[in-house]
């Protein structure tokens, strides 16, 4: 089996759910990780601000140390690879600076600041001929991360689209399966622990934003900066909107969107209508599904997890694994795959200049005369209508109807929304979601 | 980005389809791929038995040795990766052999040889310390190894099942979409060149019974030896099993199955019926998929093209940069991916041990007491009936009809089926298909 190699020791900070998930693998599945790598992955530190409280596994050895301070972590000269897994931007950011300074590599689960400063990081990290691995900050459970990096490396990406968000993608898949509102899903799956006691980073897209712009720098190779991705949330999908989506041959899922367009890169995180039949239609509850297309190897199309200690701790050992293995052969990261350089910073496009077939619901003030209205504002912009659909009416005064609309700049089409808002008949502004093609 | 290092040379063996789109994407992507890695990866040597006639990419530079001999692309010095693309296991082996000996790296889609000999080539490769790659060889384009390899390798595999015959999932789907019966869509397979002139190969399972053995070599990490795994293929298949299986709210397909029982590894590539909802259902026409359920990660699920020149190219190129990378870092190969020799070569378990629910279809000469006669049968091996089904009769003499039955071990339900056989009334023997759970 070639040469004998020195274990490798690592340092986990933060012992979360991710953090514990990864101590529960690296100790129960000991032998088993020995036999694959060669040598033994062993853990010399751990650290957590309640390190005295959190129940450890059981064949966590003696000698390991326990702290509140990271820094004692990052200094420990036996430790070669540093686990940041306590997320956000401050501390996190200051735990990876120390590692780097100290010559140690770096595994992390940090989507936020690798997605806002993931370039920089991995610069550095290239100075200090350290080794850096993120597989477990998009989409826990799917191996994206060595998909991109290795597997279809060789493949020119022109677009890929995923369910990035697990909360989400359960909130839409519970609405459309027992056609219970918003809120109330909601309320649910807080009582249950599935969501936050503030769930905007959830439901408004902000999470599957920084996964998505991550994603879309290592897949094109460029630095991307979150806030110029347009993001949309799924607050105002309603159960009959699955029931119209349905009778169309759609569902609605929250899609990231990332394709390379003659003008650039255009990118977005919005709820959207996808065929019933597409293989994303099929992701269901709190799964997450990355589609990417190649320039040569056309389709390709990964589902799993999206959180969770277990997937997200398998992401985490796999890229302890990986990062030894690279230690021990002294292969320091040497590329970035976050900008291949060629361009700079990417133009972001704005997605107003996409054509698309939209679905525009309305809620009104029945009265005479309301279609041709609408129907006369959408032919002032030159947007063709495609359908009209009326579900039964359950409720006087609020009836809920559907146009359809042939493929339309999304600039004219959200004019016609902007310039439909203000008739008196109207009780909300009208929603407006892009028909996506079958992926 | 670091130092700067040497541009890496291949020789390329074999120019029909794999050879042909590697060629065309290392030409046409020549820039992109020298921005990925940091070095150039250049073709020194290509060789094809009808080299003189085949077309190559213009790109291709005047200085690449273009030769009938695959031993002078080994010989010559320039190259530092053979990449073997002649596929079947004489030339093949020859050639593997000879680059091993040269201290050549080598990238190969070779099934057949790296599922029969897949092992002892590795220690060889280990011993010579060169770099081994084979993403095409099963499965071309979904990156399949690159995710049992770095992806997931922190998890304990416990199952994973795919569809990896393309042509048998075209004429399966095909079947099911059209009606059509199996020999009609064969013809037509063969005449428009997606299926072989002799078809045994895919539509007896061979192709997917090598490519589950690898796969299930790399995630289990045992030596498997195809021929212990059991094999049926998908000639007795009718639309009107398509048309019962629906009723029953399920699908056929050829599934390879691989999983951990308490008494071994257990392995078959078989159609079965499995759910209409399952995600492998969802694969139709040409597409491969692998489904893997890790004992940490849950289900994974990985989905793109089985074959053709370009995914298949991608993979070889993937390798290609992979390989090219760690000659550069000076990584070669130091454990196998085949046999972590914890356990020796594993025990292979027979299939007749496990227990499942069953679909048995009859063609009949009718008369009355055959139902009778076939329950009688079940009962007397003591599996349960669960529905008998007929669909409306569409030809005297020829009424196909259904029994379900309960999960029972396959050893008593073959018994059955074989006692059954010898009964007069049957005009051929029953069709016996396992009920798989949902994936």
């Amino acid at each position: 089996m070639g040469e004998t190699m020195k274990d490798v020791y690592v340092g986990v900070i933060g012992l979360g759910n991710v953090g514990s998930g990864t101590l529960a693998i690296l100790t129960a599945d000991a032998e088993q990780i020995a036999l694959k790598l060669g040598f033994r992955l062993r853990v010399a530190a751990v650290c957590s601000r309640s390190v005295a409280s959190v129940k450890l596994p059981d064949g966590l050895g003696d000698d390991v140390l326990r702290t509140t301070d990271w820094r004692e972590v990052v200094a420990d000269p036996r430790v070669e690879i540093v686990a940041e897994l306590v997320g956000g931007t401050t501390t996190a950011r200051e735990i990876i600076e120390a590692s780097i300074a100290h010559g140690k590599s770096i595994v992390t689960a940090n989507k936020e600041l690798m997605a806002l400063s993931g370039a920089e990081i991995w610069d550095r990290a290239i100075k200090a001929k350290i080794n850096l691995a993120m597989e477990a900050s998009v989409a826990g459970g799917i191996p994206i991360h060595a998909v991109l990096r290795e597997g279809i490396s060789g493949d020119r990406i022109i677009a890929l689209a995923g369910i990035l968000n697990g909360t989400s993608n359960y909130i839409l898949t519970e609405m459309e399966r027992s056609g219970t509102p918003f809120d109330e899903i909601l309320a649910e799956a807080q009582k249950l622990g599935y969501a936050e006691a503030d769930p905007t980073n959830d439901v408004d897209g902000y999470d599957a934003r920084s996964k998505l712009a991550l994603l879309a720098a290592l897949a094109f190779g460029e630095r991307i900066t979150p806030a110029d991705i347009f993001v949309e949330g799924i607050r105002r999908i309603t159960p009959q909107d699955f029931d119209y989506a349905h009778q169309l041959g759609h569902t609605i899922r929250l899609v990231c969107s990332a394709r390379q367009t003659e003008k650039g890169l255009l990118l977005s995180v919005r709820p959207a209508l996808i065929p019933q039949d597409a293989i994303l239609a099929s992701v269901k509850g709190a799964y997450n599904a990355v589609w990417v297309k190649g320039h040569y190897g056309a389709d390709t199309f990964y589902y799993g997890r999206g959180a969770g200690p277990s997937p997200t701790g398998v992401a985490v050992v796999s890229d302890l694994m990986r990062v030894a293995r690279e230690i021990r052969c002294g292969s320091p990261e040497r590329v970035s795959p976050f900008a291949h350089e060629r361009l700079g910073k990417y133009e972001p496009v704005s997605i107003t200049t996409q054509q698309r077939p939209f679905y525009l619901r309305f809620r009104v003030e029945d009265r005479p005369g309301i279609i041709a209205e609408l129907a006369g504002i959408l032919a002032a912009k030159q947007i063709g209508l495609e359908a009209v659909l009326q579900l039964p009416a359950d409720e006087k005064h609020n009836l809920p109807f559907v146009i359809t609309v042939e493929p339309s700049s999304e600039l004219a089409v959200r004019e016609a929304v902007e310039q439909m808002s203000k008739l008196d008949f109207l009780r909300e502004p009208p929603l407006a979601l892009p028909i996506e093609p079958g992926l």
